[in-house]
């Protein structure tokens, strides 16, 4: 019954794309740890670029700095 | 001071039963552990059924398949 | 399916108590909002109070200025 | 590498304070811990009012009450 | 720039296992999103089976009615 | 009414390291937000070195490379 949190900058992820990583996290805990896929939840998180900062700068300027 | 974070499937939960989970998050801190309800914090935060998965499905996926 | 995080100091909660945050914050969620209990998952943090801030000092010193 | 992230209720938060939080949160943990800038990260959340409580009411009834 | 929290149960992974999350995790948001590994974060948190409680029941209690 | 949570591996941070973190982050939020210290909550968790990646890697790897 693990619970995995995901949280990632909200640039255009798909459906598509959201559950594959759904899907590949359930069966890495499955894989390494033998956890039950059935009760494995997992949670997407998107943060708008303003309110993401490494390196002590937000990613929407890093984003226009590598622009 | 207890912090708690709800994290419920955006679904349409109203203004008024979100005040509810809110009040009985805080009660249940009380009765159970005696924390004063002044300081406890509840963020009740809703996700996206298709950043939600459970079972290596989206709920989007599984609330088609169970309709 | 709901997933529900408690974050308390670590001031000595019994697992009995634990049990009633786990088995109340089930129920609250499907009182309010008709979540299934069998999907709903609690996780209690318990904090050490020198990690744990508020008004600006730790708990740990809140404690003393208290006692 | 730590990673800070700061939930606000979503009331009018700038960019441009939003940068500020970033800056600021990064430089704490450089100045006090000595960690490298380069790998913090500083996640902000926003919360509508309605999904935040304290004291067993939401920030929504809290600010109309002081309004 | 990908955050990953896992939450497990502390039940004996060892530092191998939790090596392959940790490297599973970043390669999954490589090969999904195209995400750098280089700043992907990954945190794994155990949690007693005592604070982590399904189906309205600790993960303690649940253990022992399958022993 | 902020609610800060600062993840660091468990490398030794001292109490007063900590509180210096406490009063930082609430200060910051005062400072930037105009947030009410009062109700400031900050709670630092720490994380062993074998339970935080980066770049694919454990801390503790990397550590040790860096040795």
């Amino acid at each position: 019954m693990p619970y995995v949190n995901i949280k990632i900058t909200r640039e255009g992820a798909t459906k598509e794309q959201k559950a594959e990583l759904i899907e590949g996290a359930t069966r890495l805990l499955a894989d390494v740890l033998g956890k039950n896929p059935q009760t494995t939840v997992v949670v997407i998180e998107e943060v708008d670029t303003d309110n993401w900062g490494i390196g002590g700068e937000s990613v929407t300027v890093l984003r226009q700095q590598n622009g």
